[in-house]
């Protein structure tokens, strides 16, 4: 793949905000490989993101922000450029489950994910096996309800030791101390094993076989504060039917989980997701 | 189609069921057209339904059902026998939207649903025209608050007057009252606009667009006196994105409902649904 | 709605095309409230679609197609500019099987279609009633083997007088002749019963039954010169059994063809299918 | 999981098939646990499968095959007799893509596919290192045009030694020679990357993007003489656009090629699938 530069933007929707970005692209001879823009009319609020061919800019990454940043000013926006060479730090969590992480790790493994992964951190041992033959390192970090404020101190110092840009939660099962939702705004990802706003909580398959829907679903969404409830960057679902037990919904909701999982963060490792208020943007 | 007898059956579940019932049908020279049957192994239940060839029957819909009683009662069935040839009877009752009630008049009108539609009944005169080309008569009802009772008690005679098998709520707006809900249980068929138990009471597309889902659904269902909340027939989705405003969503979500209504309404005409607790089961 | 101005273009990619695009907008003060672009890398070749806010423009749609010209010249541009306020004139062709007219008609009627309908043409009078009762004159033009010919001019006269922008097929059964396909490239959008390129031709649920298919499906797409060959605006599928005969798929079939049709027209409709070659650009 | 017999009949259809065999059952005290029956009217073919609770019989599964043999006779059933409890040898066939091989392994490797994996078998050395971590041996044959006979010859042999009961082709990109087609008739599982019968043959990808298809998709099916031809068993699809290069088919298209694969074959290890002339009924 041809190196790009990512350029994301959002700021108050008001005229000539595309002509001015293009113009600037243009007048430097930059060529746009791909474009996308939306107004949110209801917020007043203007999103974009470019694919510029680096090759065609005269700016290392560095100069091409110096240069852009006086446009950024006077538009107030909110921005990043970045790098399509600079593949993002990717820390993965999990806990017993091996399948998302195992799906993802294939994705990583068959170059499907653009993205370096420095660690797995596991609240158990399970998986170190397949992890390490990844050539991925392992960390074991328990998480006992006695000792868990000091359980996440260790987590955040591995996440930080790891320089990640997102931390991935691969049916992690233990909730996020609000510390770290706050260090990591929109950078943490999880899955969540129902169709959100339905089943918020634990054991949502259950859940769904008490309720007797006839469709069970993923959710992908960032981790806020509050419990299943921060901005959903994708989800889906699959027919179940009356034949269905609980476990049946387990075994193909994992099917759904981990698509919809890797869907959201290959968005994100591409900067396609941009979030205002609480909910997202996918340029997809 | 050739005239079928149609025998639904739920009982606690136990060794010979099928044996009993399809020895009683074969010993009467009886030829099984289609056969559904499922064990709920967690509620100890099951179900069967059967399609039988009436022609190769030697008896009445009436003979029948005093030939089975024996076996119902020796397994505590609760059991249905119907004949393919009568035609449920069913009451339409709209407000001012038209997809529902227009498509199930195209599918009734085009010999697709295998009913009667002895009337529709809406709170508003909107539809008339519509209905009445179809030549069914149309009932306006005016619900007001402060007459609320009145009129669902002339609508109950509506639907009596009408000998009503079934009642479907095609997009009504109205909250059933109590004791309407009582008097046809599993028989009042809603079409709800959302993906259960999301989003339920008013507004559900608006719910919606606030929590940033990437899907929308809608629920067929059973009306119980809990609102929403009654035994789920059919659900379906699409897929929206942050392109689709409020009334985009209204837009879509239309084509959803009313296929999730026709499915289910179908489903029920050839009673292939069957209740136990708060749950169906669906032999389609 | 808001009356826009929509500018849709495809032409050779090169640097500055948006730039100087959206420039000449923005210049002027215009506000574009949606906007996509694509470029095809492989075909080297550009799209681009703009909605623009007409209250914001100083020009009336001719005024602006003037102003527009020399970029669109100096650019190798195909273009079109069109104004929401002019509603495209719509014929609709139907044969005997109802579904699609009357789910068209329906969504005409509810205002859900943005065009006009000046007739319906058909070559049986089974659905004039229907089309009638919405207010829209029918026109029977019979078409027989030994008379195609005539009919054809028939139907080309009645297109003509209608000033039709767009022509339907709406399950119309019968082999548009070779001139009628030049005469409107490009705007004439049939429904085909088959996920295509598989079932070409008559019978596609018989031939997707011979080969035991477990999804079926339909295309909407142009109509050209080569049978069920045009380019494809839309498709969508719906899962069968074992169980589904032939006619359970023509049954439901014909759900997935009333939607897929909607959409496709629809788009058209709104100026969002761009074709390039025998492939579409859909920016939906 | 209880031990359970499989009991997969199809026959002529008349009457009593059913009353007969669940007769038989139950007069043993034999527990159905789950049941499903179809009669193809047009072919007057007849279908069923049951699952009998294994610990309610008293017989082992030799014992119940002499038992029901004469049943079996007399309404010229095909039949087979299985024990959950003796999950069948799957040989695995991959080339050098790692999606649907790497997929089934973890499946089995959780527990999710109930099987053995005597061995894989590929033409490339590529995906050793992969599958001998799940503990299984890997036999490398190349297949070359000059000695693709030879090589056939020792891929047979493996198989035969590994006593397989069936034979996947993950994605193994060579032609089955017909000696080893007519060798394990319905034993064969093949994942195509289409949406058969559109695209037979090489590069369907690259057939859909040429034909500007909306939806790909993938297809798994028995294996038969004429390629791409056999028995559907499984299909599903997903929704591409113009944006969507060759390379973006392919690997959006992995996702469904495994899942289609995996339920195929799912439902074949569980005796799901019945082939009645170039079709299949699956009980799922």
């Amino acid at each position: 793949m041809e190196r790009r530069y990512r350029l994301v933007v959002s700021c108050p929707d008001r005229v000539g905000i595309v002509a001015m970005v293009s113009n600037f692209i243009s007048s430097h001879g930059g060529s746009i490989a791909e474009a996308n823009q939306h107004s949110d009319a209801g917020a007043g609020w203007f999103f974009m993101r470019y694919e510029i061919q680096a090759s065609t800019m005269p700016f290392s990454l560095e100069q091409l922000r110096e240069a852009f940043r006086p446009i950024a000013q006077s538009f107030n926006m909110e921005w990043s450029l970045t790098d399509s060479n600079k593949p993002k730090r990717v820390v993965l969590m999990a806990s017993r489950e091996a399948h998302c992480l195992s799906d993802l790790l294939y994705r990583y493994h068959s170059n499907e994910l653009d993205c370096e992964i420095p660690c797995v951190i596991s609240n158990h041992d399970d998986l170190r096996s397949m992890v390490e033959w990844h050539g991925i390192p392992y960390h074991h970090v328990p998480v006992n309800p006695e000792s868990k404020a000091e359980s996440f101190i260790k987590v955040q110092e591995l996440i930080e030791q790891s320089e990640a840009d997102a931390i991935v939660l691969a049916r992690y099962m233990q909730i996020i101390p609000p510390v770290l939702c706050e260090r990591y705004p929109n950078r943490i990802i999880n899955i969540h094993h129902s169709f959100l706003p339905s089943f918020v909580g634990a054991k949502p398959y259950h859940q769904a076989m008490e309720r007797g829907v006839k469709l069970i679903g993923a959710t992908c969404h960032y981790v806020t504060q509050e419990l299943d409830a921060g901005p959903i960057i994708e989800q889906d679902v699959i027919r179940v039917s009356h034949r269905d037990r609980v476990e049946d919904m387990v075994r193909l909701g994992r099917d759904v989980e981990k698509t919809v999982l890797a869907r959201g963060l290959r968005w994100h490792l591409e900067d396609r997701v941009l979030v205002h208020g609480n909910k997202t943007v996918v340029f997809n």
